[in-house]
């Protein structure tokens, strides 16, 4: 049996564990949530606070010169893509990730505009927003989204064939945690003749991801959860050198112009990666951006040569083992069962459990003992779940033993039962 | 002749004066510039650093139910609608200006897609973005963008016919702060069978709107401008409510579902302005856009019952008349000549003089004053110009004083000549 010492003595070897100072964490909370929303880098408080203060207060529309703001998308995208595989020029942060995944999945259509193919596939449980996007797209561009299981992209009855166009993924699964080979899945893409599109929300700050090494051909993916740009960070956008400079994406607004300033009545993208930028961006919530990716490259410190994410992954899958390991350990019994991946390489940086009742009041009662995880509903498929994210930057080991203390306390005590019964009885 | 004690006279009756103590203005700048983007209002930083520190370093993803953020865009919307003649429920802050008009004019023409009409109807002179996002939607819906002057607007040549599908206009006109009537030009654009789309970038905190008096179809607008919600801040969205809950636009992310907490795999669009939402919004950017919004609604304490813009609208035309017969008055020779119309009705809150010679040297060397205005070049249609904002909120009588005294010292020093010099001989 793992022990309180254990998960003590894995801190004091944990060669990350001075990440953690980078953050201003509340008092009395274990938060396993940053796969929804990361927490505040002590950093950002003071940049903001300048950009308000000096760059909008002092500077005002100088600023758009003197504080480089014209620049921010594409210098944000080149420290970001040194997280996901990608090289500089490659990457802009702006908009939203639905805004973004619109413009890409847009340009994909086109490019696939000729070839006879007409299906967008994509997974039945992907994150919804994408689903959305998707569906919107495919209407109006004579494209028919076919949604499927996972397991329906393997083997000799493969859904991809030559009639599809596009495969647009999320790499780690929302809900489950689960996660694609990117490379595999890619070269099963285009070995069909199909784009692969990917959302990387669950991926960037989360796991390594090596969009130039397995040839994917779109990416986007979200600035507020692994990579700690506070909320409602703009997202981004990355495009594969090959398609960058060729395709339009449809909202063309004047920071995707190729020459902005000099106002002519027609457009003309910018060369590159540039074009998937449109309307004048955040910038104040492009400087939290900032600050959350540098929390995250901090990592490279530590990386011996290998990248940020090499250095953050073998301590994710350390914490997310021990979670498991745990709760298989201490609530034997209690209806639990292990929705995530065992396996390494199909794990994203979340642990998620499925729970036949009860699941939404056990975490309402996690939270009220200040274990911040979170609910999802379940669906002919899969239980509901309660769902736990590990961010190795501001996370320990002894955070994973307290949690699932906390967890065995409350599903041994009943306590979840009271705050079922409160949530059934609500005088509304 | 006018005179400085004059403009001071006027400052010392202004019953709107104390309205400027909401900001933060840099010391020895005259700022000419708020229609490019407004100045920081006192309450911002505060209300920014309680949004970083408490809202998401402490609150973490709570804050979504205890900030309130996901009533956000509708609450400030609500805020926004009192300033451009909407009703509650009918406005929602959200995106860029680029990607808003993008959502409207998709509906529109949704709306039109039967009628046989094929015709986008725009200025050539509209900012440019607003064409190039038209552009783009006119190529992809089988439409055309038909670009024209605005006297082709009226009489028995109208281009008005029913081949107009949407008329797109912008209400005050970037370059030269001429004004639309809404509500004549509406109503033609109905007589024809056409949509009226209106942008507001440069109207909304600037000019009394009157949108549903005017019974226009769809406005978008800025709120980094006259509404002073910082760099980038975001932008807004109205659509009249016999439109709203009736036409989708592409961007169907989460934020615009019906039920956007169910996370189901289909897309149902919120009732009313509600599906104008689509990803998730900068929520430290809209915090910023709160503080402005209420810079302007702080005007309504002297409206008199006739709204915020009531009040501003007759200073910001005190402040233009004065600067046009100031720079008659004493710049009289210089080349100087008045694009801005002269008649109040079709005056925006800026004045811009056209000028055959240094246009941009000139505006360089009153910014080296401290005099922040800014330029823009001419075409076959018009000079260059030197573009001046007047913002009625935080500028008084003695600063339009003092910004002509600097603009006789620099032509008549010659000094723009240096500027000049300098930019032709610059080492680069």
């Amino acid at each position: 049996m793992t022990t309180l010492d254990d998960c003590r003595a894995l801190d004091a070897q944990d060669p990350l564990r001075a990440l953690r100072d980078q953050f201003t964490l509340p008092k009395g909370v274990i938060y396993l949530d940053g796969n929804s929303l990361g927490v505040l880098p002590k950093a950002a408080p003071a940049r903001i606070a300048e950009v308000v203060a000096e760059e909008w207060g002092q500077g005002l529309i100088r600023s758009w010169n003197t504080a480089s703001w014209f620049d921010l998308p594409q210098r944000l995208g080149d420290k970001l893509a040194r997280l996901i595989g990608a090289a500089p020029g490659e990457v802009v942060c702006t908009d939203s990730t639905s805004v973004n995944l619109y413009k890409v999945l847009f340009a994909a259509l086109s490019q696939q505009k000729d070839s006879g193919r007409k299906l967008v596939v994509s997974e039945r449980s992907n994150f919804p927003t994408d689903l959305y996007i998707a569906e919107s797209l495919c209407r109006e561009r004579g494209f028919t989204l076919k949604l499927i299981e996972a397991r329906e992209l393997q083997g000799p009855d493969s859904v991809l064939t030559d009639e599809v166009a596009v495969l647009m993924l999320t790499h780690v699964n929302y809900r489950t945690g689960a996660m694609h080979d990117m490379k595999a899945v890619t070269a099963a893409a285009h070995a069909a003749g199909a784009l692969a599109v990917w959302d990387l929300a669950h991926s960037a700050g989360a796991v390594p991801v090596a969009l130039n090494e397995s040839n994917a051909d779109y990416a986007i993916g979200c600035g507020y959860k692994y990579l700690n740009g506070g909320p409602g960070a703009p997202a981004f956008v990355w495009v594969h050198a090959r398609h960058a400079g060729k395709f339009e994406q449809p909202l063309s607004g004047w920071w995707g112009h190729a020459a902005p300033f000099e106002f002519t009545p027609h457009y003309r993208p910018a060369p590159g990666v540039g074009r998937y930028l449109c309307g004048t961006q955040p910038i104040i919530s492009l400087a939290g951006l900032e600050c959350g990716l540098d929390t995250v490259l901090a990592a490279e410190a530590f990386d011996n040569g290998r990248g940020a994410m090499a250095a953050l992954r073998a301590k994710s899958l350390a914490l997310t083992d021990l979670f498991i390991r745990l709760v298989e350990e201490r609530c034997a019994g209690q209806g639990l069962s292990l929705v995530t991946p065992r396996e390494h390489a199909q794990r994203g940086s979340q642990v998620c459990l499925g729970r036949g009742e009860g699941a939404y009041a056990i975490v309402q009662a996690l939270i009220a003992r200040g274990v911040i995880g979170d609910y999802r509903a379940g669906d002919s498929q899969m239980p509901d779940i309660l769902r736990f994210g590990f961010t190795p930057l501001y996370l320990g080991f002894e955070d994973v033993w307290n949690s699932v203390e906390h967890l065995v306390q409350v599903l041994e005590s009943g306590e979840w039962k009271r705050e079922e019964f409160n949530r059934k009885n609500a005088v509304t």
